[in-house]
């Protein structure tokens, strides 16, 4: 059915993306992988195109433009050549906590810089000990005696673009308050570069291998008072904010995981031959490719209301959680059986299909499993 | 999400429906599902609240209404109250044939009775030994000598409303021409008063009790000439048209299935207690009815889409297929799931979730299965 | 592979059950759903085959034969015609509980009626309000001022062989030991002509249809005292015995309607053709029967084990409880899948693979839920 | 249930590879993977335990044991640590085809060396253009004109082992009949040193990482006329002396994959915490893990029958499809759930879940896809 969720603008920067990744990403993806990282000058070449100044005010060197619908032209024509922007797409989850719960002191000194790319930013909540339990967070800061600084102690995992970032957004417990398992807690803009700042890059991931995705530890680290982010004690108000465009981003993702890999594997089989004819002439190689295709369909539709829905402020937490939960369990089946039509191909990781299928493996843990999803949509329900 | 595919009329349009469900459906439906059909008069209870009035004109008794939005709204209450209109569903897939493909006089004599339920219409078209596959259709009719009439002959299996149908519109050769497989087939309005015409009520179907779904056989039946519809030689293209209405209505009642399984299942859980506390405290409840419920949410999408493409006049067969498709393929696992959380109770037909959950069972078969879906769905991605 | 768990008089066996169910069975099957029960000379018919005799030691007119795996055979035959032999599975159901837990007296009086079919004996224990929560039961015996019988009150649900049954064992509170919730937990054998018995036969069942599930109320029955089984208390010590073969016999009825469906749609798709040519050279045909096969196969390795066990004694509740998950969860995609090959057939119940879809369909709620049985299975993994 | 598959000396065998897997496997791992092959030496510390002399001869240094138990039990080893033995999961295919298929002359001068490890073998079948069809392989063997050699030309894909290999088993073409599709196909053994053979290490695959899987082309290699195996034109006929072994091989691999995701998710949950509590102690986990276990079980019983009888001569090439069928279609969602109850965790291939999830995705494609499968089942089944 005709899709009705973009306009020309939205076209028109598709193209540009679609290029920028044929000629600038594709070639050199395997390097990226192998590093674990996108080079650092990558990030300001997408700064150039005007890519990190969505939901920027102009004043501040942004576009003004607050669609969160390219965002998923973003996501789409990266899908399709099976790649990332690395890092970047934790840099793209941030304008709206970074323009919401910022003072104008703060916006005027980061978000000059996180348009150009010149200072990419990141989030670390996840603890190694705590996943999806926010409320168990342990990293913690105390108000230096002068009230001029934090000191920052703990640990965090999984933080995408970690390694490059120069600004990461750390949850922790500014408070001591018992009673209230989710009070106290901030949000600190911590300057990698300060002492006491360390990166684990060891671990190697699935998929997303060119995210850098990190492990951080912070030993005494000297966080300026003025860089509390969305006040003190108002972690959980931010990540309110910052939760529900995370998870629709993640959402659209994993649409276009499955959307990129009908297509990838639809113009394999046609070119593909077997037993003296083309893979696509046979009957489960149609079926198959059927199936998946009408969930694509439901996909696309779930994933369009969302994205209407955003724009037009009216995506609530639930909704959010919802299309996440949705999108992200239903996608897997179709790249799984995609990646299957490729044959040994799709166990290469030459193949963007093979590339599709690890990277999305992500989409039903990060931002939330799919475990709090469900259990987010349950109270919704008034279970 | 907000759900923006119905207005006022449909609002007001459904309060109707669902009481008259609740007051003469519900408490009677067992009678009617042991009778394997409604009673003769309740269609002509529908007709006096106008149900069979939608899409036809005014100038014969209808409503001039020509939104399918109303058949969405009829399939939702039905579902809701696990209950069928019968043998009616048949009739209401009908109105566009009897518009478009009919003569001015076809028409006089009869969509006055279609629409007050005293000429009641069902269709014949699948046949004992061909399935789905309408090319192979051997129910033949021949003109007679002096061109008044044609001698039907043949056998029809699965038709939905049969025995208490008026009027049947059924598929047959009317060409021998060997060449094309699709040629030479024509729809004849067959009278099932005209000697020769035998319905067979033996075979219980699985779910649809009430449905009135019957084999019928035809033993040189006269059909008067003028009873041909469409035109002689043009059954694919009445069936053209009926098919993507047929499907999208197959597809509404797959996703209110799902819809009023999730609702069902919700308010039991809320209610029914096990080992001391409300099954909905359970996080296996929570987790499956939000697995569900994202589903549905996903099939509403789907179906929405479809039902405004469709009255804007726009929905293709093959996006019809894939409607049907999708819908039906995902809806089962729903209202499995759901049925389950009944436990016992689920087991038994007293139950609307077991109501459901047979008369689904339907939806993959009847209106081209699922196979055939899929192979209009691969053909129209160009495999 | 070589199936090594029959031997030679189990097949003799078959022979005689294959043939009992082609002609006295099938021409009668439809008559006998539409009644909701088989004839009571049915089960004298089966006595006398020596059906009933299984389990019951010679001295009392019994085969004495213990194997599980003649059971396993009527289970595969019955499924084989898509049949059932009705309320009689509650009663083969009993024999280990009546032998072991009675007294010479009360086998004296029961076991000779139990094997020619003329006592015929059910168990009542879900109730309307409990469901799997066996603690949770709320019909209750008290014993009489002068200790001769016990007066019991409440109600059953979901009792098969109910209306027939001539012998009815109980699950009631005869203490009122309020600490512990599976104190005081009887099992009486209740005679069914005992004023204040009443059967509710109103609710048709989605499938079993022939099996005489009903709903039981007792008010005030005398019940004597001597007619207690197992020992005042000790209902759930005799359940641990009644349990895991009941389940045994649902996970092989599973195991069993999942072949059978095999067995079904591979004959089906040689003979109907389809747009030419034979539903079995489709390649989504060979396909999908192929997967349907091996997840046979895989049934029947676990059924295999899991009988060579029971008749050696060794199968423990967590095993059976297992068995049972894994197989009537993994059969019914597959009945699913058969019925979908016969197209519109699969939709009457005129066909066997119709009648295995909706029989099958108890199987993961009777004799304990899947959901109990996860519990079961989790907490015997330490969880 | 009681597994009765393994014996005293397969137990005693698993604990030593289990703790060469612990010592000298474990902590290298990560460099392994990063290599993309395991280091050379480890080969000859495999023969030097032994591991390489099942199913060769003691005459030729092996042990003359021919239970293929004693891979199981080493897959089911290395699957419990998340790793694999690189390369030699190739070479352990092998010894079937190089006693059976060799002349005594070639006995003495491969099998001695294959036993220490100081001979590695690989085979190369597939191709980059024909994937699973065998008889559209191009890659071809001339005859000298002096006879003294064959001259091999062609190109080789997903060579397991093929890096470090000394000698490669390759299909090729050393006839012309046109006739016969699968006629004059032989097996050479190729010197991987002879010049013209190279090697390609570029691709990176999805799992499996230490496999050194690569891509090798032949550019008129010289091949003795004495290095044919199996007979001039004898290929097929050894393939299917390989390929049953070869997919037992995977299936038990699968299984053993499914196993270990158990084992390593139930005692992840017990340690883990969330929201107060160990994660084992949420229903969802407990369910998850319960489906999970029965799955296993079944695979386990499946897994086992074949290896019975395949000790015993008996595994028909049908049933080690169906075996591979089964076991790699039903493993997958296991290791799926069991990755996902590790939340981030699951995500870094730090954790053996996250391997597992890898290194599983090869086995519906290698030793020929699910398709072909299906194909070999639905044949086996007169479809």
């Amino acid at each position: 059915m005709r899709r009705t969720v973009f306009q020309d603008e939205h076209e028109t920067f598709r193209a540009r993306v679609r290029d920028l990744i044929e000629t600038e990403v594709v070639p050199l993806y395997p390097e990226w992988e192998a590093a674990g990282r996108v080079p650092r000058d990558f990030y300001r070449r997408l700064g150039k195109l005007g890519i990190f100044g969505f939901g920027i005010p102009e004043e501040f060197g942004g576009s003004g433009e607050k669609s969160f619908k390219f965002n998923a032209v973003i996501a789409e024509e990266c899908a399709r050549a099976g790649v990332t922007f690395g890092g970047a797409s934790a840099h793209l989850a941030l304008p709206a906590t970074l323009v919401t719960y910022t003072t104008r002191e703060q916006k005027e000194r980061w978000l000059p810089g996180f348009v150009t790319g010149d200072l990419m930013t990141a989030i670390a909540i996840t603890e190694p000990e705590a996943g999806s339990d926010l409320a168990g967070l342990r990293t913690s800061a105390e108000l230096s005696e002068d009230g001029t600084h934090y000191v920052l102690n703990g640990a965090k995992a999984y933080v995408s673009g970690g390694a490059q970032a120069d600004l990461v957004l750390v949850a922790c417990r500014t408070g001591t308050d018992g009673s209230d398992r989710r009070g106290g807690m901030s949000l600190l803009a911590v300057d990698t570069r300060a002492p006491g700042v360390t990166v684990e890059t060891g671990a190697a991931t699935l998929g997303l291998r060119s995210s850098d995705i990190v492990a951080m530890t912070f030993s005494d680290v000297r966080v300026p008072a003025g860089d509390v982010v969305g006040g003190l004690g108002e972690a959980f108000a931010c990540l309110a904010e910052i939760f529900p465009q995370e998870r629709l981003g993640i959402a659209v993702g994993a649409y276009a995981h499955a959307a990129a890999a009908v297509h990838l594997a639809t113009e394999y089989v046609r070119e593909r031959t077997a037993f003296g004819k083309p893979v696509a002439a046979f009957q489960n190689t149609k079926f198959v490719l059927a199936d998946c295709k009408v969930t694509v369909n439901a996909l696309q539709a779930v994933v369009d209301q969302a994205l209407d829905a955003f724009d037009a402020g009216e995506l609530t937490a639930e909704e959010a959680a919802a299309t996440k939960l949705y999108c992200t369990e239903a996608a897997p089946g179709v790249i799984d059986r995609c990646l299957q039509l490729h044959g040994g191909l799709g166990f290469t990781t030459d193949s963007p299909i093979a590339r599709l299928y690890a990277d999305n493996r992500a989409s039903r843990i990060f931002g939330g499993t799919s475990e709090i999803m469900r259990t987010i949509v349950a109270k919704s329900m008034g279970l």
